[in-house]
């Protein structure tokens, strides 16, 4: 199993405090030594980081803990090697153009006598069952929606409505966490575990669980500042993290969850 | 315009000494300021590491002259903006999917009015003409060899024989001096400026043109080590690099030219 990070954000905000918890999970307080991998947007466009090496220990992970990278939206990933071995590769987070934007995805769990019919637009580079659904999920919004221009892109509540019954028939080999981004939305499914947490006006301090470093959120941001996190598990001991529900389909927007399960969220 | 860097080679080989002096070009020893990238292989897989900020001033450029990444076909590229603002997604070099490879491109040069027909399956995500071009590359090739998997990937010559005249034809419209690579072989195409070196046993010393760095090649080699240098202008001074003549087709695999305009190239 593997260990997920997910930031969405209404304003261009650096993910370091977050990272840096979540990067010891790669190795020190955690067993998620193969490999890792980090995803950022700008715009529609994405630069994403991998590196095989244990992210508690990388020349990239160190990179980007000290480069304050602002972005509205980062997929990370730390990688418990269970289907394909320790190679460049295999590492999330996976990237494809469709549309004219980057799509990004991470994957959490493992997935049994998984081999969806794909149709060559979207194939795997390497040999992860996660990338497969990653092709199997692009590919179906491909076939939905057609050549689509910057003009004319399907919106989110339409992407939704395509991508969460291939979600539930994915999880219906295993298991299924994941987050996926194409720079506008994260959509995220949970299969068994997921936790989230929105932070906004007025912030307050926050500690992180895998190391002894705190921040005061309220000195780094505006008011109209607004930020979900989401992660394998909580990345803080001080503040009250949401668990999803198992066979959720949770998509946030600007900060916070708009769409739960094909409803309106609340928050 | 901007300055291209390739390396293609027989053994995983690193970019240190190479990139040491080419970074210097961007915002040092020439005014190529406006953003960088280099990607390097692993096997058919690939990692882009861009960024906005000069290569002679950037922290991700301090990151890759300080950690030895190993690679078959390293492509990188320093961005003086002509076309398109200076933003991530503007920033060469260019990755994409095609027949579970990574495709790496990065161009030199400017084109005019130039807007070739996309069918959808690539299209371009920032406002350059070098994406323009790169996506239809692609398309050419998808168009021509249909969906191919792993075990019935076209042959070097194969791919060479599409390329040419799509090359030719995007070449009419201006300057199309280009790198591009599978991960397998390194495509390229001077239209007007770029120049190579081959180093095989015996090396030698060699001294950077940008800085005063000198290294012996000799001592990190081995006997059979090939290494193919490509870059807008020769990279050090004391070694006799090959211009290539305009309008040529060149295929470098395994740390050699293979295929010159079509024909079986001559070392």
């Amino acid at each position: 199993m593997c260990q997920l990070l997910g930031m969405n954000c209404n304003t261009p905000t650096d993910i370091q405090f977050s990272f840096e918890g979540f990067a010891k999970r790669g190795g020190l307080t955690d067993e998620h030594a193969d490999g890792w991998g980090i995803a950022f947007f700008e715009g529609s466009a994405a630069r994403c980081f991998i590196d095989h090496r244990p992210a508690s220990d990388s020349p990239v992970a160190e990179l980007i803990r000290n480069y304050p990278i602002r972005s509205y939206n980062v997929i990370s990933h730390i990688r418990k090697a269970t289907v394909g071995q320790v190679k460049l590769q295999n590492c999330h987070p996976f990237i494809r153009e469709l549309w004219g934007q980057a799509w990004v995805f991470a994957h959490n769990g493992d997935l049994k006598n998984f081999h969806p019919k794909l149709q060559g637009d979207f194939l795997p580079i390497g040999e992860t069952d996660s990338e497969l659904a990653f092709c199997l999920l692009l590919q179906t919004l491909k076939n939905e929606f057609g050549y689509r221009t910057p003009a004319n892109r399907p919106s989110v509540a339409e992407i939704d409505k395509v991508l969460r019954p291939v979600c539930e028939q994915i999880a219906g080999f295993g298991t299924f966490n994941m987050l996926l981004s194409n720079g506008q939305a994260m959509y995220t499914h949970c299969s068994t575990k997921l936790e989230y947490i929105v932070r906004a006006h007025p912030f307050k301090n926050a500690h992180l669980v895998d190391c002894d470093l705190q921040v005061d959120f309220g000195a780094v941001t505006t008011h109209n500042d607004r930020v979900a996190v989401i992660a394998t598990t909580a990345l803080t001991n001080d503040e009250v993290w949401t668990p999803f529900e198992p066979h959720t389909f949770l998509v946030f927007e600007d900060g916070c969850p708009v769409l739960k399960n094909g409803q309106r969220a609340a928050l």
